[in-house]
C-alpha cells in the first residue's frame, strides 16, 4: 500500500528532480547533517555542497556524519548564517535546502529568524541557476515559528510569476507536521 | 530539465499510488471525461470507473472519448450528482477523483456547489477502501469558486489525523492555477 509522500519524503523527491551529478548545492541549514549527506550522495564525486550553520554543534554533527560515511572531501562546512551565502560562494547552484526552526535535540531557544531567512532566500535566488529549485521546510510547533512563517509567506508569494514558481505542499488536519515550500527559477 | 509537477499531473501522480489493475474506482466529476479516461486506463480490462455527472453534454462527451480510445466497456456513466454515489456503487472503491467548478467549455454558470460536494466527499470518504485516496482539484478562478473553497476547507481540516491524512498542492505565487486537496484513508 503507497501512500502520501510525508513532507521530508517530498522534499527529497523535488531536490532529486533538480539535481545531477556534479553540480554545486547549498545546505543552508546544516542542523543534524541529514540534508547535508543528501545532497552530497546526489552531486557525486565531482559536484560540491556548501553546507551553513550558525551553531557549533551543527557544524561537529555534520562534519561526523560526512566522515563516517566517506563523503566529507565534497562538502564545506560553513560556520555562519545562510544570509551570507554570497560571500562564500560564487559559482551558480542547483539547488538550495533550508530547514526553518531550530536545531533539532539543541537549545530550542536559537531558531531561525524571518530577516535573515529572507535576506538568506533572497540571495538563493540570485545564486540559482534557471531550473534550480530552492526548498524551505516550515516548522511552526516552537515558539516563534508561528511568526516567522507569514513573513516567509508574503514574501514568496510577491515573487514575479513570470520568473519562479512557488509551491506549497502541506497537510492540512494536523498542526505539528512541517511543511514545504518549493520555490522553482524558471 | 526538470520542473515542479503541474497540479494535475501532480493529482495523476498521486492516483497512479493509489490505484491498482482490477479496482473500481470513481470519477465523481466526469466533465470532458479525460480523468475517466484516465483512471479507465488505470483499473485494466477487469476493472471499473463509475463517471458522475450532472450535465448531458459531460455524459456525451466522456462516453464518446471512452469509445473512442476503446475503452468504454470497463466505465458506466452516470447523470446524476455526486452526492449520490452511494446510490449507485455499492462495492469499496480506492480512488474517488473530483473537480471542483465548472465544466470547460460549457456553461459556467453551472459549478459545483459547497453542499453537494461536501456531501459526495463524506459519501467517498465511507466507500473508500483504508489506503485509499480522493483527490479534489479546486478551481477558484470562476463566479462562486472562491466561495466554495473556504466550506471545503474547513470541512477536510475537520478530519480526524488518526483516520485521513489531507494534503494540500498548490501553487502560492499566482491565482488563476487550480489547487489540489488529497484525503488519503488510513
Amino acid at each position: 500500500m503507497k501512500q502520501l509522500l510525508k513532507t521530508l519524503d517530498f522534499t527529497h523527491f523535488v531536490v532529486k528532480e533538480f539535481v545531477n551529478a556534479g553540480d554545486t548545492v547549498i545546505d543552508a541549514t546544516a542542523g543534524n547533517g541529514y540534508d547535508t549527506l543528501f545532497l552530497a550522495e546526489l552531486v557525486g564525486e565531482r559536484g560540491k555542497v556548501f553546507a551553513f550553520d550558525i551553531q557549533q554543534k551543527a557544524i561537529q554533527s555534520t562534519e561526523g556524519l560526512l566522515r563516517e560515511q566517506g563523503l566529507f572531501p565534497r562538502v564545506q562546512l560553513i560556520r555562519d548564517g545562510h544570509e551570507h551565502i554570497e560571500e562564500y560562494v560564487k559559482e551558480e547552484v542547483s539547488a538550495v535546502m533550508f530547514n526553518l526552526g531550530y536545531l533539532p535535540g539543541s537549545d530550542h531557544r536559537i531558531v531561525t529568524q524571518p530577516e535573515t531567512t529572507i535576506k538568506g532566500v533572497k540571495a538563493a535566488l540570485t545564486m540559482l541557476s534557471p531550473g534550480g529549485v530552492i526548498t524551505l521546510v516550515v516548522y511552526t510547533g516552537h515558539p516563534g515559528g508561528q511568526e516567522e512563517w507569514p513573513f516567509i509567506e508574503h514574501y514568496v508569494k510577491s515573487l514575479a510569476k513570470n520568473n519562479y514558481r512557488v509551491l506549497l505542499y502541506k497537510f492540512l488536519n494536523t498542526d505539528k507536521s512541517p511543511f514545504m515550500v518549493a520555490v522553482e527559477k524558471r
